[in-house]
Order: C-alpha cells, then sequence, then structure tokens
C-alpha cells in the first residue's frame, strides 16, 4: 500500500517547517533510512542519513536562516508529489529568494524515499516582498 | 553536451503553444524518438511517438481544447526542468482548472526524453478566473 495523500501532505508540511526552523532533526526523522536528496538536481545526490545530514550542515554553514513558502499547493500523484516554493535565505544582512520545485516519492509510511530539488543559483535575488 | 537551459526554456514554450492550440505534429516533434510520458504520475507510461500520440488522442476525446498557464517561470536544473502550469480544460460548456506539475528530462537537442505530470482529477474544479 501506498501512503495517502494525507500522510504526504503532512509529510511536506512538517519539511517545510522544519527545514525552516531549523529543526535538523525533525528533518533527518522525514526521510526513510536509504533515502536520496539530489539539490539541486544535476549535483551529487546524497544518500542516508549520514549524508543527508552533511548536506543539511552544508546549507546552514552558507545561510543561518532559510525560510521556505509554499507556492500553491502540493501536486500529490501516484503516491509521489511536486510542489513549488521560495526559498528565503539570508547572506549577511541581505535577504534573498529563489524559486524552487521539490519533486519528493514517498515509502508506505509517508517518510520521503527521494528528494530532487529544481533550482538554480543563477536565478537568485534580493528579496523584495 | 547537455541541452542548454536556453533550448530548454525554448521547447518548454513550445510545448504549452502546442498543447493550447492543439498542433499535435508540433507537440510531437518536441519528444525524442524513444520518449517517456507519465500523465498523470502513476498511471501507465507511455512511450515513442505512436504512444504519445495515442495520449494526446485520449485527452482530446475528453475535451477538445484545453490551454496551459504557465505559474511562475520554470525552474531548470541538471539538464532538466519542472514548471508549474494550470490546465485550463473545457468540459461541455464549463471551464474547469487543474494545478499540475511537469517535470521534463531533455536530449542534447533540447527535445523531451521524459514527461512527468503531478496532478489529481479530485483537484479539478470550475474555473472563476
Amino acid at each position: 500500500v501506498a501512503a495517502t495523500p494525507e500522510q504526504i501532505r503532512a509529510t511536506i508540511d512538517r519539511y517545510v517547517a522544519a527545514f525552516g526552523n531549523g529543526d535538523k532533526d525533525g528533518y533527518l526523522s522525514l526521510f526513510s533510512p536509504d533515502a536520496t536528496v539530489e539539490d539541486p538536481v544535476g549535483s551529487d545526490v546524497c544518500r542516508g542519513p549520514v549524508e543527508i545530514a552533511g548536506f543539511w550542515d552544508g546549507v546552514r554553514n552558507l545561510t543561518p536562516t532559510i525560510h521556505l513558502q509554499l507556492v500553491g499547493s502540493p501536486r500529490v500523484a501516484g503516491g509521489a508529489a511536486a510542489f513549488a516554493m521560495q526559498a528565503l535565505p539570508e547572506l549577511g544582512d541581505t535577504k534573498m529568494v529563489v524559486d524552487i520545485i521539490d519533486v519528493m516519492t514517498f515509502d508506505d509510511d509517508g517518510r520521503i524515499t527521494s528528494l530532487q530539488a529544481f533550482w538554480d543559483m543563477a536565478e537568485m535575488r534580493p528579496y523584495d516582498g
């Protein structure tokens, strides 16, 4: 049995909250044991909790706070989901923004089995919202 | 060498235009010979021009016109892309809308090698825009 749309939406909500709140343990708990993270798409794929924790640390070394803001609702289909969002990192004193689409697959318990993040550093810009 | 972001964005623009204009030949010309279409994600995968043409015909049998409207810019990364849009089919006399995210990969010439469309029929609703 696949994860239900409700489980998938709950995992995405927790993912956005944990990422924005700097809750590393909460973030890591959302992934299955052999999950993969490719962020951005085209970069090296991280697999498993040690590598995914390393990815988290790498992001936090670049920016101490990074808020995520969903744009529209997640599209859930066939036990997978895609959702658009804006990531709002602070680089020094400057709030920046970049548009992202995340694609996730899930296991039966609604844990993330793969995450691909589509975005381009060249599209990052100062945030004027 | 992978497709450039410019090639990828041009293919997406042509895809949106061909789909909305009912241009079946233009649509089919955007795919590589062994391309796959999974629309929606979780349904049977169509492979190659005959099956993709069958997918097109199936959609057109349900609705004669179906406009696509990008929401934000395509996110291009690693020779792939994801983009959010609204599909606006007409069912009888009723304009409907459903939110979709398409994920595409591309060959060196910027042709689509795979398309996955994330959406849920249960989310379709009358269009009041």
